[in-house]
């Protein structure tokens, strides 16, 4: 409202809950509103209140808080106003953001364990540093496959032994979120349950690093309020994926926004990459989009990789073989070169 | 797949049990795959199979069949290849499509006790026939008003005493729906929530009717395949309620596609209405696109009715006053008369 | 830019030249840039200067002054701001807008002399009050029929000698204005064509009305700032006219907007007819299309209607048969009564 | 039509006038269309007709002919199934396409003689091979400013003589077409004008290579479509420009559809270059999508530079500094060299 000010404290990594209580009781004295985040290192408190209450206050001069930052912006957690250094998350033992390139190739769809481990063998050996393959999976038809549920998660929890690359799964309903927290290194948000704000929030109370997809009709502010219904449950790991939006252009299945990069960049700290193969939704755009995804300055990409695309159950035209995904990391390689990156 | 065939198989009111037992071992025999949907009337079997194995059984010699249907389109039960007459949904008391038209009245959200008894006092008077509004909004920011939940639901079922007028409440979360279930009498299903899948599935389990909002970035084709979703798991009373698209222009909130009611009239046999307040975003648009959709033949409409629009909590720009509904049901009842249709 | 004003002097008709002389010296005293339109009834002047300077001078005390009006959009002429009363325009003997509604119907392309004739002869008996039929016709592919030219002007002339209509036509280049002009009694911008400026120029600068068509990926903003190039260079009959925009949405052509009427009523005193034939692009939807206009309060539709629209060389869907449009004017007419309009 | 063939029979270099009017005859003969297209090397015949009668002819015993290509795209002359190899189009002394990049840079309108050789000399320097610069500019408002016209065309001339480098200049009106050949290496269709069918027909007859700007909602076949309007009179230097279409997002001004890029590399044999300025709409997204730009494999692209952006009377939020270009081309160049590809 008009005469509202938004405003983050952001406590000391050293302050105990003492302070914490402190900074809102006053708060609650001027009758603003308190959103407390409790992240693995630090506790942040968001801050709706009276714009001349909020401000006679001296938040910095309190016990336990490093500083007080104001912020414009409908998401604030997320905003780089918020925080001005990138975020780097760990996913199992691969960082990503900071000038760490997240490369995660697999299948689609976790179909079977020979097919499964056949391209997990592949995408590791050609350089991938995290693993993708789904368990459940939302389709726009009832009558389509939908995944093997647990029986998938365990198989990639075996193919992460094996190969030594954590983990991403998609999940949608918010009562499977304990189970797949058991497994998955990460935890992805499809696009179609970006606005699904009951699943965000329960990701926002797990220990797990979400990657959360752009939807496909989603604005770039939605996109980050999306993600700021993770960030303030506590849950600060979060990796934004673009995935292509909805266009009239109907030689691709979607339109990949490569724009929303840089801009991300300058409205977020959070990390972000780009999935070529789901935008495009052509094995040959696939390459050049990752190329371009590099050059554009994204934080990784996320390919599907089959051995058998003509088989796969799931989106097989835009999965590319485990050669070309040698010839994508080697060209992609070359670019980070260029561009004073390692990949 | 190429070689498949798309049948339903509609079981006569009177088969019993073992007749759909006798059909379903047939299609084991052949490999097909069968969707059993037990509807409050009878049962009908979704099956998808290869073609050649499919069409050499007689079905319709089958004890208990009525008629086998052969579908083209990827939504089936709820295609007008699958039923010629328009259904017709029972919403408490108020019949809904086929010449019946539903005037759907209310505030946005439930805010309190005195508001939404003004507002359903005057809506009632004013000739609706069906009450909305919402005890769970699903909003873009995290920090925005996310309504009463259960007493929001409680005040609701008050009114609906008091004022006669069955009620229409969002569900937006898979564990709400058991609690909503046992306060009203349709349940809506968000356009931000078109695709959640294990939402609709559990919709499709309730005895209720269900409101399915077109997802407002999604194609009239995945709008059927999401009500598809509720349909087969036995749940036949679905009422699609259209209510704007996201495209390029500006001046309103969303672009009212009114061709989607001719086009889904064509396509199915579900009541289809039609929100004027969500999709213009404009108080002024409302009447003007309230009569539209009566005479491009809407079963139906929803519209948001506040005594004082200026201090809702949510989507107060579109909301019309009292006074300005029955100005718009006067419109309404004239040019359902000049076509033959009592509003 | 931000000091600036912009202001509309409207000149009284029995203003002379050297009363809009004077004006245009003291705006040249100034520095305000003056834009000089010469309607037929009355000359206004669009001023756009330094606020200081603009506002201190007494505009409404100089001889032959009117009235001045601040104008804050970025169309000025063809704002509601400007003239508050509706502009009716004079198509041959039909007046269009102001409670006048256009009935305007018959073959999309001029193919032959017959087939024009039953067309116009037939729409003409069912009511229609304004002929259509094409001449020049802008066409995707350079492989397609591209219109008869002036021998399709010559044969739409005796038409509307035989059966009293007049007509519309389109031009598609600025060098046929003359050519064109010369024959029609409306001349009609296309879709393709709404942001051709050269084009809008030229048809600025004659004496007959303009059709200007939206272009389907036109904001409403840019619809009217296209029409301010016409009006702005003295031609003020302009007849606005919906066709549908794109979106995502594959199952019509285009997405009719039909919320743009009553968006345009509240912009512009312009009147604003819809097009419901190359909006869906199909026959079924012709007709509810068309009542949706009459209700949300369009002066006038326009249709294709061809005796045997599988043999047309242009756009044959989405033509109508001539029985069609019958039943079309009976509901159009029977809306238009429960609106208190004549049609 | 479906019993229609599309042909296209490429003559020899050396053919001469009489073996093309034998083929034309015979297509004469069975009553087939086609459309003659002389280019500078040599003259190709898109034939139109029945398949039996097309197909049963030995087009290529046909003296001076080379081979007789099927079509089955819309667009035929500009599409690979008619030509394998690259296009390479000659601007003035700057080669564009097959591994030849164009490095186009310049104001975006010409606004004085000082502002443009200040550009024109620091994108020279940088290493720029062609320069850009307006002298007729098409504005959604008609009160903003036009461009100087036939002045502006000296002032680029004198710039090409001064800094060594061809200039490409938009042309909005079919008339002003045989001036601007006078002045300009290279002829651009803007966005607005990309389905100007009376424009591209003019500059099909013209000898200039003309830079063909894809219209902001066009598809990629529509764009094609437009080429084939240019490339079918004879006109076979082409070069299309990716600049941005239109969607709901609104943090840029276009969505740049980096994918169009190798979308339009499988179907087509023109160069395409990318245009970062006008599609991102804001100076700090034009360095990230240059680089995208060359990474997905674009034959160059096209930025506006301007000394003193916040003065520039057109499209100055987008234009970078020429010190910013510097950083550019370094860039652009280190990431072509990753590429194998000389910048």
């Amino acid at each position: 409202m008009p005469g509202d000010e938004s405003l983050i404290i952001v406590m000391q990594t050293t302050a105990d809950r003492s302070d914490v209580e402190h900074v809102l009781e006053r708060l609650a004295d001027i009758g603003a509103e308190a959103h407390v985040s409790e992240g693995s290192r630090r506790t942040v408190i968001g801050v709706i209140g009276d714009r001349a209450q909020v401000q006679q206050l001296p938040w910095e001069a309190f016990p336990g808080v490093e500083r007080a930052v104001p912020v414009l912006k409908p998401f604030k957690f997320v905003s780089r106003d918020f925080q001005a250094e990138d975020t780097v998350v760990d996913v199992g033992t691969t960082p990503v953001g900071g000038g760490h390139f997240a490369a995660i190739a697999g299948p689609c769809a976790v179909e079977s364990r020979e097919l499964l481990f056949a391209s997990a063998e592949a995408v590791m050996k050609a350089g991938a540093n995290i693993l993708r393959g789904d368990a459940f999976k939302p389709r726009t038809s009832p009558y389509s496959f939908q995944g093997l549920g647990e029986a998938g998660l365990e198989l990639l929890a075996e193919a992460r032994e094996q190969f030594g690359l954590p983990f991403v799964v998609e999940v949608v309903d918010p009562r499977d979120v304990p189970l797949v927290v058991g497994y998955a290194d990460m935890i992805r948000v499809g696009t179609r349950n970006m606005a699904n704000f009951p699943l965000l929030s329960e990701l926002g109370k797990q220990p797990k690093p979400v990657m959360l997809k752009r939807g496909f009709t989603a604005t770039i502010e939605e996109w980050l309020n999306a993600a700021e219904y993770i960030y303030k449950e506590g849950n600060h790991n979060i990796v934004l994926c673009e995935r292509g939006i909805r266009t009239f252009e109907t030689s691709t299945r979607n339109t990949l926004d490569i724009s929303a990069v840089p801009v991300i960049k300058g409205l977020s700290h959070l990390p972000i990459i780009v999935d070529p193969s789901h935008s495009g939704g052509k094995r040959e755009l696939v390459i050049p989009l990752a190329r371009a995804a590099v050059a554009v300055g994204a934080d990784g990409f996320m390919v599907d990789v089959h051995p058998a695309p003509e088989t796969a159950l799931v989106d097989g035209p835009q999965a590319i073989l485990p050669s070309e995904f040698e010839v994508m990391m080697d060209q992609a390689r070359a670019l980070g070169a260029a561009m004073g990156l390692g990949i």
